[in-house]
């Protein structure tokens, strides 16, 4: 059994003027998903609290929460509604895993390092919607940054493959593996990283909320196929973990997570 | 498996000049716990997302709410931290229940109904509070306020004994029996109501966030044993669910919800 839980508040985790009520509320739901994808888990059931909804925007939201709940198989059960100055939702999910789930403490200096598929699409996204507004809405780049995806079946994938650890892609990718290398007292070289079409190199490297995850394999390991054999794309193998903790490089120099603050 | 939420909110669900922020996070955990309560269920564990905390604040709600989940054997397994304009504590918390849960809608006219302890002492406490600030934090019915008990206990009781329906008195007596009444499609006849000591008729009957139980039980029923068997303080037996799904009279008078609306 697995328990998760991810508030968002406007204005801080989403920009209310770029993207929807709805994106707003398929969101809360996909990063509490998001986290049970990072275990290896599947989703079971949502509970959902709204602060400070007036009731056309829960109307809204909900559409999106439903949506999502319908998406990725994970019902609704129950909540709670109460005022506030602040519109906040906070979600919480019960998963399950068959074994044991993946943690961010497993990885061992040597492992090598994946992710489950380009980054830096969110942030692109973002940066389209900021410069042009409406007229980016209906890209690519833009969906990846209002309704983001939880990798549920690459994060089953990766378990049953034998990942040592994961995390998904929420504060930004240098960040997000900085959390692995932290728990698991290793360092990280690079040599590789897939960045999504249209997106920067440092959008991929520290742009947050691509929900994508990342993982370590133990050396000699090969990840591919179990993706296979689940009909999933192939993961990509960006680098190896090394006994240093401190270490932090990317192609030869080193780096520093800038955290993608869920800052609008 | 049962699964609950509930959000509070600083300034709407508690008044931060006359309880305290551990005050604050006890409540929000132990309010979950009586959701859980109400169905007959016991506590698994919980998850809290806090917005809007500083360091120093996020400490003391932590003492709070790690003496409630002590208190009550419910262990906090996860959580997110947000910033946010307004302090916000939002928990989920998982149970479960041998055999089924006890819901709102199962009450028959013609069914008793009980309350597992006598009324008004948080309302009387936060009245108190407000009169004298803190002379009175020190007394019980201030510490009723301060520190509700969720009647996880009462709650199982009730369960084993059979009872037909079940709510925890958070909004109001009055208000939350119109629950079961309204799910149930039936009316009530109330003949009595115990008040705590120290407390008003009317705060017993509209006061809220006493996080007593109401409950009611097939004709001729009799819950106490069951109670005794507990080791708990036998239930009153307060009145009688009716044909008629408006009607809503105390002693022979007509009465209605007035909503403590958990405004400060």
């Amino acid at each position: 059994m697995l328990l998760a839980t991810d508030a968002l508040v406007a204005g801080v985790d989403a920009d209310l003027r770029l993207t929807g009520l709805a994106d707003f509320g398929w969101k809360a739901l996909a990063v509490n998903l998001s986290d049970l994808a990072a275990m290896g888990g599947q989703p079971g059931h949502a509970v959902v609290s709204v602060i400070g909804a007036s009731v056309a925007q829960l109307e809204e939201l909900y559409d999106g929460l439903l949506e999502a709940s319908a998406r990725f198989g994970c019902p609704i059960v129950g909540g709670d509604l109460s005022s506030g100055a602040e519109l906040v939702v906070s979600v919480a999910v019960t998963g399950w895993v068959e074994g044991s789930p993946v943690l961010r403490s497993g990885a061992r200096p040597g492992d090598s390092i994946w992710v489950t598929a380009p980054l830096g699409a969110a942030a692109a996204g973002l940066r389209l919607l900021r410069d042009q507004g409406s007229v980016a809405a209906g890209s690519e780049l833009a969906k990846a940054h209002a309704r983001p995806q939880p990798a549920l079946a690459e994060g089953r994938a990766a378990r049953l493959a034998g990942a040592t650890a994961m995390v998904d892609v929420s504060d930004g990718f240098l960040a997000d593996l900085s959390r692995i290398a932290e728990s698991s007292g290793v360092g990280f070289q690079l040599s590789a990283l897939p960045v999504a079409r249209g997106a920067t190199r440092d959008e991929a490297l520290q742009g947050g909320d691509d929900y994508v995850l990342a993982f370590t394999m133990p050396p000699g390991s090969d990840p591919r196929p179990a993706f296979s054999r689940a009909g999933l794309r192939p993961p990509y193998a960006i680098g190896t973990c090394t006994e240093d903790p401190g270490e932090r490089v990317f192609r030869g120099e080193p780096v520093a997570p800038q955290g993608w603050r869920h800052k609008m």
